[in-house]
């Protein structure tokens, strides 16, 4: 199997991204990779094995390019060139850790979408109180979206929960704004009504307060909704270890209980910290494409690296392709 | 002024309800107030007073009626009545900690919409990490919005943060899934071109993940972005504290530590703990309706008290009639 890696995207790219693939190297010895980037950052930190290849350029997309246009013009950019090598079926996947609109528009012009997908979808896997996590989707490939994209994210995240979490019957929910039926907008009534003719296992509507605690595995919304309910996770969180941090500092006797939690608070950012579930799939095009967290290290990218490699054992495009055309 | 309060609505009524009454009895001189409820409950804890008059019914409208339904058959349910008081004329608001939904609809066919208004708002205020607060409309009092409606509810929170919160010029903010102009779905686009010409301070696009750092003083968004949002902040809040918990009652020493903290963590509850900034009011209407928290002990319900009685003093109502008339 082979992977095809940006190596210049992200907040610490190279370094962090080639010190991931040196931990994914020693790790799967059945992965080969396509590096793409500049090759006097790489060497100096690549270890050295005939199982990488670089691809050589000094041409990126940063994250305040605009994406199509990016995708467009900048046919030399790392990111550009490591779809390519998946268009050209000289690599089974690719990941990168850079512009989430770049990498959506290289997959869908590049890599391109299964027939019969209409939208593809983004789709981060998000931390819960028990440690499995839920796969969220869309959180942004489409801001706008049809009941009928609703069930094909739904058709997509079932397939992804069952072949790579191995899940038996995953439990799909629709995000709402309440649980019964007939609660919700326009969009959520009606794709309601089609998902509850589904073959998957839907679990009917679920509410963000209870996302956290775990009330389905895979949670389906529309790209706009999923962005923001995605970012006010973060938000909250972060907001909430700031205001923690600022009142344990207020006395001697609070900065020695602080002290005494020092791991726990520790294990806590660490359940939080979704990089461990790996990167956001990009679902529904012809082969695998990740968008690791912009602020990926050596370890978040080896996640990304080690999710993407089961998507491409599984197979889940062929899958998604088949159910998609027994309707 | 007199203020109309529904006895029987929420977790904890009717104790709590008319305790928090007994604390504003004496807090608001100004303020008399009609109760409507079973007497046979409420006369044991009301203090004798006579700025208190008891509207006596035993119907109530459950957390589990189908609002509209309810609102149009239980006529004597409390809820109802006071929401009369406000039609008649005999009270200039009313408040409920009662069915959201019920609420909304008793705003609607009993108290009315201001002409104009093409759609009601609910705008709670949310907790910030500087403690001041911001407001976020609408959160469901309708699914699905128009960008005018967007509009009209900047227009409405600009009213209030500057009336009742007194801030001289409220930023007022379009939650969106990026900050730049072009970002978005076609409501939030839209929108965006509408709010650029306002006469509000318009400080464009905000995203989820600021919103809790105060980026803006008024958030705008649709009802259902603004329900998952709202939801998502308390689920991950609760789930944050739960895991924290767990992890603090891991060991001897984290026990310790857990003891140290107590005082701190009470506190970032309570900072979190958004019934000090009253109930989430519903804008549009011909007068303040005010929704306490389901779960209002006697202080959230004296702070909805001390909000609405702002609101009535600064005549919200009137300024927006106004405001829409001007345009």
């Amino acid at each position: 199997m082979k992977i095809a890696i940006d190596a210049m995207g992200g907040d610490h790219a190279p370094e962090e991204i080639i010190k991931g693939v040196d931990k994914a190297l020693t790790a799967f010895p059945d992965v080969d990779f396509i590096v793409a980037g500049d090759q006097d950052k790489i060497n100096p930190i690549l270890q050295a094995s005939d199982r990488v290849q670089i691809l050589h350029t000094t041409e990126v997309i940063s994250s305040h390019d605009e994406p199509v246009r990016a995708v467009r013009r900048k046919k030399d950019a790392s990111m550009v060139l490591a779809a390519n090598e998946v268009k050209e079926g000289r690599a089974d996947a690719c990941i990168s850790a850079g512009n989430t609109g770049a990498l959506m528009a290289a997959g869908l012009f590049v890599v391109g979408r299964i027939a019969g997908i209409d939208r593809p979808a983004l789709a981060p896997t998000l931390p819960t109180v028990d440690g499995k996590g839920f796969l969220l989707l869309d959180v942004g490939a489409n801001a706008d979206a049809k009941p009928e994209h609703l069930y094909q994210y739904a058709m997509m995240g079932h397939v992804y929960a069952k072949e790579v979490r191995g899940l038996e019957k995953p439990r799909i929910g629709l995000l709402n704004i309440g649980t019964e039926e007939q609660k919700g907008n326009e969009l959520t009534k009606a794709a309601f009504t089609l998902m509850k003719e589904a073959p998957f296992h839907f679990v009917g509507n679920v509410e963000a307060r209870d996302l956290l605690d775990g009330v389905a595995d895979v949670v389906v919304t529309d790209g706009f909704t999923g962005n923001s309910v995605l970012k006010t996770v973060e938000g909250t969180a972060l907001s909430l270890f700031k205001m923690l941090k600022a009142s344990l500092m207020s006395s001697t006797k609070s900065k020695l209980g602080a002290l005494l939690l020092k791991n726990e608070f520790k294990q806590l950012k660490d359940k939080l910290d979704y990089s461990e579930y790996g990167g956001a799939a990009l679902f529904g095009l012809n082969a695998p494409v990740i968008k690791a967290h912009g602020s990926s290290d050596a370890t978040a990218l080896f996640h990304a690296i080690r999710q993407t490699r089961e998507m491409v054992q599984k197979d889940v495009p062929s899958i998604i392709r088949q159910s998609v055309e027994q309707g």
